[in-house]
């Protein structure tokens, strides 16, 4: 049997990943009339005096609720509410092994804005927060603004920023590698969708100054044809010499590589073209932007990808189930830049310099330190 | 300490009485890669192509969202959404430990019928049914009655037909013990809001034939001001001798009192001008329309009331746990009338001709055979 079958398989036998499992047990009346009625009441009332006590009687305090409406799920693009449950169950399997958070999957049978909102923010009194998950740009971008505003609880897109935490954290172990600095790198970010605008937006507000966005035309500027809102906002702080040509002349020079595009589409001669000690992620899932190997040929000397058959794996599993661990534990109610910048130096910082090379920038998936240090970045920038 | 203190201890220490678990554990990468990516797009692919196999590959088979408005929560009243939320986690509790069924409270931000229905709609794909929950009447008969017709999984408002169903049983028992006949029998229901309507359209289902509701004015009939549509519609079956006049009046010579009302409404005296062997269902909570006791004394026959102190508890726990987990296990799209008149026959005839008397007409909420019969009898008709 090989790992798809394996995988199918698998999810029949589970028929479904999740289950709900009562802390309080009911094997009296006693029991019952503790957790139900008329015990129940009781911290009814006490709720209805201060919301607030809801995270001290109910489970809202460790709990999030993962929303997705399916129209751009890992590499299988718009497939609906139905089809992205094993993917959105899956998700709330590692909030809960890697973050001990409850997780509630949550598929929406819209795909309209107006909607999306709607459904969230009235579901959102019972749950700690909200991940969005596998929502298609632009639209990912207005609904979580929105939300963030609407809402008294977090509110985080997880192919933004939790991609972008982790691609962060494996940049400021690359800088470590190879003695670069911040200010000085050229970096290209192939791909102008959710996670090529987080990765961009939070590179720049970690320090870098000089990033260049591309998407499959070539380089994004300001008079560049067909770009949404976000993209063309992104345009006042990137790309700010307005270069214009393909990739390849965006790559010539350019110190670091982001891509969260396609596959093959960066040569080794593009490669060859980008200063000494240069640091790619090639992200494109299952097959990269460029193979490692090649990479390194070609003058690349540290290569991430989202694979974990690779060195260097750029996971979102180190970073959200921490996030929202912090976030819950300290009350937040936001996930601000502060907490993401934490979190990714926090990620990098797990490398220790004895053990940093250039095919060990990023820290695993089961090192058992990760949500902790995530979570305690997080929860030392809330005020 | 009391049980209003131990109660809000309990939950205290609970914080949160469920928890979401995962089936699949993640120890290794071969883990990951099996119950999240890639392995996880096999199962993605295949209900892309039919969305029932949703049923096969996720959790929607075995789990149903316990939604509320918390606008009429159990003596509680209109009290929101968060102070809604020990009550659905109590019932989620239930759920489980009862059917064995997964529950997710679901407390509503919004207590707007059209914003009630775009929500529970949108976030039906990831349930296989959906238990509302303490919305006050008479939104909730068109909140149910549209998504009925909107959802192809089953939606159904356990404060009408949870409490019909158990009441229906109980009166089943009661006519079993006295010897009446339905046909012949003058029933009084006593409180014209969600349960005493379905309560009314469930006793004219099972064959009742002269059945009279009343409010705190009095007789329901045509003429009556100040009634909502669906009590209205009730007019046209219920009281068709258009009789007027108070509740006292509505008991003279009837045979079944059902209340779900007001506490002390009910006086010895009405219960004395009752026909021979009466049978009262005092079900108002904490404090019943009248007191078993006071009932017996001025001629009942059967008493039966909400409370676990008193004999003939009527408690929705026998009913819900087993409705769902026969629907679910059967796939049923909907709760129909036999399925409920089957349900209430299953649990009156789990008390059998040795167990029943005055006092024993209910089967007890723990006896472990109680959810079982229930889903046999909802999955024997589902076609």
């Amino acid at each position: 049997m090989d790992n798809k079958e394996k995988a199918l398989q698998c999810h029949k036998e589970w028929n479904g990943k999740l289950e709900t499992i009562a802390k309080s047990k009911v094997n009296s009346r006693e029991d019952l009339a503790i957790a139900y009625t008329p015990g129940v009441a009781e911290p009814c009332k006490v709720i209805a005096e201060n919301k607030e006590a809801a995270y001290t009687y109910t489970w809202k305090a460790n709990t999030v609720a993962v929303v997705s409406d399916g129209s751009a799920v890992l590499g299988l693009g718009n497939i609906g509410p139905y089809a992205a449950m094993p993917v959105m169950e899956g998700k709330c399997v590692l909030f809960k092994e890697f973050g001990n958070v409850n997780a509630v999957p949550i598929c929406l049978d819209t795909q309209d804005t107006e909607e999306i909102i709607a459904a969230v923010k009235n579901i959102a009194p019972g749950f700690g927060g909200i991940n969005l998950e596998d929502i298609s740009a632009p639209r990912c971008f207005e609904i979580e603004e929105r939300l963030k505003e609407m809402l008294d609880i977090p509110v985080f897109h997880d192919d933004q920023h939790g991609t972008a935490i982790v691609v962060l954290a494996g940049i400021i172990n690359g800088l470590r590698v190879t003695g670069k600095k911040k200010e000085d790198c050229k970096v290209v970010v192939n791909g102008a969708g959710s996670a090529g605008v987080a990765i961009t937006r939070l590179l720049l507000t970690y320090g870098f100054q000089h990033v260049t966005m591309c998407d499959r035309e070539g380089i994004i500027g300001k008079d560049y044809p067909g770009l949404n809102w976000m993209q063309k906002k992104m345009t006042e702080v990137t790309n700010l010499s307005n270069k214009k040509g393909t990739l390849a002349d965006a790559l010539k020079g350019a110190d670091i590589f982001v891509g969260v595009s396609a596959p093959n589409i960066v040569t080794p001669e593009m490669v060859s073209s980008m200063n000494k000690d240069s640091i790619l992620f090639a992200m494109a899932n299952p097959v990269p932007e460029i193979m490692p190997d090649v990479a390194k040929a070609a003058g690349a000397r540290v290569v991430g990808t989202g694979r974990s058959d690779f060195p260097n794996q750029v996971n979102n599993v180190i970073a959200f189930p921490g996030i929202f661990k912090g976030a819950l534990e300290g009350r937040a109610t936001q996930i601000t830049e502060e907490m993401k910048l934490a979190a990714a130096e926090a990620l990098a910082h797990l490398v220790s310099d004895e053990e940093l090379n250039d095919d060990f920038i990023m820290p695993e998936a089961f090192d058992p330190r990760v949500a902790e240090v995530v979570s305690q970045a997080v929860k030392s920038h809330i005020h």
